[in-house]
Order: structure tokens, then sequence, then C-alpha cells
């Protein structure tokens, strides 16, 4: 679904700390909170090419369509760990990301997302990327 | 700011049970957890009365204005509790609930939350609680 | 990493509504979500084979390895919706289960998670999963 | 509950955007995370102070016996905010914070949330809270 007929050059690093509540009773951070930890990374990349995902007023919306990690090693609390996020793929309505979250030297997780541009309502259509997101975000 | 000039009838149990996910690195309920459950109850009660708090395409909103809860007894994962929600105050734009939970005979949280009756856009303008949700939330 | 040396009988059907919590700004249930409500459902299979994933006092716990999900419709707030969770592949250490989220007749997503069996302390060495687990959870 | 029997010097400025997740359908914050907010910069601060919340291995915890929270603005996605903490009260047992949450000049919502120190295992009883944390955490 996903070609790649673009040679994306945006990458981005970002760094978090682990906060209490993202831990459960196993005294680690819940599988669940690494997805969110993705999307920070992306939107974090899109603010720093001047982008929002979600800017007030746009009736655009970047849904998932795919989701997934790989879980190498866990995350404790007020660890500090970085999330590598790069566009790995991108069609003409859709982006691929990949990404790696790392605690110093440790890999701890890989992840893959595939989203896909649509207009919000009423009934979320796929439609082309706009130009100028993609100018911004694959900037060379 | 809430009156009592109405005597308003509702009330409701919700039964529910803790996730995995609500439960944090001491190995009990997050505490924020509890706000989500109080909620829940809140927006079950709506739908006891043939409401929902959030129609589709429905412009008025209910958010919060003020939310507080004293602790008792922690909950754990698996514990099947419930909350008990009564309206406990009413004006003409907004509703305080008063909420319970308890784990069997033990008493596990009691909580009081206040929402405002609001137009969503575009600036989150008081306005009156229409009758129509009044006659089905207050039924005596 | 799976191998599919036991042919797996477990299958559970769990149904859950959307709460408001769980929506995010696009108006529907944010992709983070999804992977809990899989566990919810994975957890829930459990207790209807009289087990805990995680019982006071035992140091065994089930981490997962990987975690997809492909999303084909959106959840909106109060939709009831159904998870369908089967154990899909099992071997010594690791349990990998697929999921498929209705909404009535519409297809919402579909999900695989693979979660191994470790001692939580010190350090969630993988160990053989208990017989005793694997006589409840893969019943004939 | 809490009495004014020492004069606590502790106040710390907590920094913090808006993430995707973090907002509802209504397009704002949704309400729980203030809580969670709140706790961030009470760890923060007590980072700051050279202590850990929860570190490794140490069976003390500082369980919520109450939490509320007024609000008077909504936040919205990607705002950047300010959670201004102080410890507002302690006692040989417990600690009030006292919280404000501002997004320039504009007042979000003002908390307040008790804490009391436990032994963790097995019943969570209330003991004195360290001399050593009372040492950093109050530091003139």
């Amino acid at each position: 679904m996903v070609s790649n007929d673009r040679v994306p050059q945006s990458e981005f690093r970002y760094a978090r700390r682990v906060q209490f509540a993202e831990t459960d009773l196993a005294g680690v951070v819940h599988f669940s909170w690494y997805f969110r930890y993705l999307e920070e990374a992306e939107h974090a990349m899109w603010r720093e090419a001047g982008l929002s995902i979600a800017p007030a007023g746009r009736e655009l919306g970047f849904p998932r369509v795919s989701a997934s990690i790989d879980f190498h090693a866990p995350l404790c609390f007020e660890d500090v760990f970085e999330v590598h996020v790069r566009v790995d793929a991108i069609s003409k309505r859709s982006i691929r990301y990949a990404h790696t979250i790392t605690r110093g030297e440790t890999r701890i997780a890989t992840g893959s997302m595939t989203a896909v541009c649509v207009e919000r309502l009423p009934d979320m259509r796929a439609v082309d990327i706009p130009d100028t997101i993609l100018a911004k975000l694959l900037k060379p």
C-alpha cells in the first residue's frame, strides 16, 4: 500500500522521560504507552518541520492504518529514553514511519506505523497529502 | 455556583472491573483512573435516562469546572467495584454529581464533580441546560 | 520465534463500550486504545479459564515481545464493539494471540500480540509456561 | 489532617506540551489528564531536590488521599503550559501540594493534592516521612 516513489529525508530524535502513570503493576512501562511515545515523536518531527498534525480549523486528518512494535527491553520509571523517528516510505496518500526507542546504548523497541491522509468529515475519505505538507516534511 | 433550586432524583450504580493498564508500579490503580471511573458512571447514568453526553452532531458539551476525590482504600488488578453516582445539585447551567466507589463492603473513594453546559464552538460559552435533558435526567 | 507445536483451542469474545476518555480530537478512538482493548480481552479469556495474568504474590509475568494492529474502520464514542481473541500459536515460553475487533457486521481492526513468560525479578528471565496454566488455557 | 507545623519552601515550575492522545472528542484536553500533569510536576520537583518518588527497591510509597482541581480554561493540542507546584503544608506523615496551571497569562486550572507516606507492603501502613527526604524537599 505504501510505495517508495519518493526518497524521504526526514528524521527526528525525541527525548522523553518515563512518567509514573505510564508504569503498571509489573513495575515497567505498560506496552500501550510505547505507541504514544512513537506518536509524540512523529508530531514533534512535524513541528520541527513547521507543521502541525492537527492545526485548528483544518479538516484533514492522518489516522493510522497500521501500527506495530517489537519490544526488546523494558523501560522503568524516570528512565530517560529517545525515540528516533524517520519517514520510511511515502505515497500520494499515506506516510509510513519507522521508529527506534533507545535508552543510552540499550535498544528498547522498534516500531512502524502507517498513517493515511483523510478528510475528517463526514466520512474520513482518503485524499492526497497536500504538496505544502510534503515540501516541509521531506526537506532535503 | 451550583444552587439547590430543584430536587434531583437521579442516581445510578455502575459496575466495573480494574484492568491491567490502570495499575501503576505501586501495584494498585493509579489515582487518575478514579476520575475516569466517575465519568464512566455519569455517562452510563445518562444512557440509562435515554441520553448521551455527546450525541453525534450536537454542539452542546458538558466540560467540568471542578473535580475532587478523597481516597480511602486502594483498588487492585481485577477487583470488581461499583460506582454509585447521583445528581447532587443542579442549576440552570450546571450539574453537580456526588460519587461513592465501593468494593463489596469496603468504601474505596468518594468524589464530587461539577459540569457546566456550554456551546462547543467557537468559545465554550455557558448556556442553559435544555429542558429535554433535564426532564429525562431528573425523572421523579 | 513462536512455533505451532500445540494446537490451541482457546478463544473468547469480549464485549465493550467506547468511553469518552478513549476518544481524541479527531472524534474517534485514539489508536493506542485498541491495544488496551486487545489486552482486556486476553485477560478476560484468562479469567474465563480460571486464571489470572497477574495473581497476587506470583512472580511470573507475561510481557509482550510484539504487538501489531491493522485498522479498518474507526470506533466512536459509546459504540459497542466486540473483541474476538484466540490463542494463535504457543511455544514453551510464549503465547501468540490473534484478535479481531468488530462492531456489528463492521470489521474494525485485526491484531496480533505475542507475550513471553518471565520471572519478574530480578531480571525478567524467560521461563517455561507452567503446565497448570497451559492445561487451563488450552482446554480442548 | 495536614498541619502547618513546618514552613515548606519548595516550589517548582514544570513546562509541558499537550500531546494528541490527551485530547478528547470535544477538541480539548480530557479533564483526567490535568491530574497527571500535576503529578508530573510534583515528581519533577522531587528530582530537582535530588529525590525520586519511587526509587528502585525502596518500600516507601506516597499514595494520594485526596485530589481536587478547579478548571478555568481549556487546554488544546500542542499548547505549551506550565505547572507551578509548591509544598502547601506538611505533617509527619503527609504532604499537601498546591498547583497552578497557566498558559502564558491565562490561568488554566488550580489544584491541590495530599499524599501520605506508607510502607508499601503488605498493607500500606502510614509511617513518618524520613528526615532525609524532608531535608531535601524543604530546603530553605
